[in-house]
């Protein structure tokens, strides 16, 4: 057991750097305004569904062979959910592409944003929530938890900014609708990589943290 | 072990109960513009909460104590998935009555949306795939899996609708931006429908037939 338990975590590390990566790719494309960085999100999100179902195909063998408990048990179900995770951030990228190929094209928005800062907490959060998987370290776990509330307050202010924007000049609609498009995906992602740190307290600690109040009493 | 699985289909249900309770409470309250209707939406949101930890708990419980295989493993794997896709739903219906109680306070918007419509056909999705899985019907959630075209054509309508109103008409701007959201509220439900379908036809089959061609086909 221990070996397939092991291989479980390897696949989890990999599809979770297949992420990180596309993450990257995303985040390169709005700093240089170069759409070529992008090009390569749609394959690596293939990747990344092929891995999810095969890392739940790994679990079920897993549990049918040889019934885990306790914490072995925790974690491979918090492994299960953490690769649904995964692969919904890779979605939520690849829309991120999709808004990035049309507003890449026109001309830049004159509203101050901090899309690329936004991005790069959110990087963070996923990069960390890995992390504590990796080591099963409870107190990266929590401080993931912790950075939440920064994406939120970078979307809030966007949306506030960009409907200001919209109702200034109808031009730039299409293109404040899509910048709020990619701004409500990263805060997304955000709350996934929020998912992924709450497993990985509930597989050091038996404590599920979903729907309490831990972050803000963090 | 046949109890124990009787009684996390019996929540599962309840659970799934709850969350058509609330689509159907934001249904009536765009169609009265009554707001009233709403209210009982965040109050259900917490039951919601409440019955996904107990049922993550029984399943936890289940697979430690009875080690189930083959269909009944498929089984309980499928209900924690749909467990968190019914709390994802109950997540959405939350947003969409904060975007309500914004846009009925305002005038209505003088565009041709079917929301109603929209939101009555990602409805009937969520009490298909429920459907289907009580009785374990593999033909029912494959006519889940055929609808989630019409939600995204609705949604898809939705966007070029309001952008052109926003171009039109800068005042609506803020309206236009919380029907927009509602409408991708909406279109993820549908989605999360789609994901349980799914499962059901997992269980059903042994057949994962996520990221494949099998809405086209079917």
């Amino acid at each position: 057991m221990h070996r397939d338990l092991e291989r479980i975590k390897r696949d989890v590390l990999t599809m979770g750097g297949l992420v990180e990566d596309s993450l990257a790719s995303a985040r390169l494309a709005l700093a240089s305004r170069d759409i070529g960085s992008v090009e390569s999100i749609e394959r690596v999100e293939v990747e990344i569904d092929r891995l999810q179902l095969e890392i739940d195909d790994e679990v079920l063998k897993l549990l049918a062979l040889h019934q885990p408990v306790a914490g072995d048990l925790r974690f491979v179900m918090a492994a299960m959910k953490i690769v649904n995770d995964l692969e919904r951030i890779g979605d939520l990228t690849c829309n991120i592409a999709d808004r990035l190929r049309e507003v890449l094209g026109t001309a830049a928005l004159t509203a101050p944003l901090n899309l690329r800062e936004m991005m790069q907490c959110a990087g963070t959060m996923v990069s960390r929530a890995l992390n504590s998987f990796v080591h099963l370290d409870e107190a990266e776990a929590r401080a993931v938890l912790r950075l939440d509330d920064q994406v939120d307050d970078f979307n809030r202010s966007h949306f506030a900014l960009l409907i200001e924007r919209m109702r200034r000049d109808p031009q730039c609609v299409e293109l404040a609708v899509g910048m709020l498009s990619i701004s409500r995906s990263v805060e997304r992602i955000a709350d996934l990589a929020t998912n992924i740190a709450e497993d990985v307290v509930f597989i050091c600690t038996g404590e599920d943290v979903r729907h309490s109040k831990v972050h803000e009493q963090s």
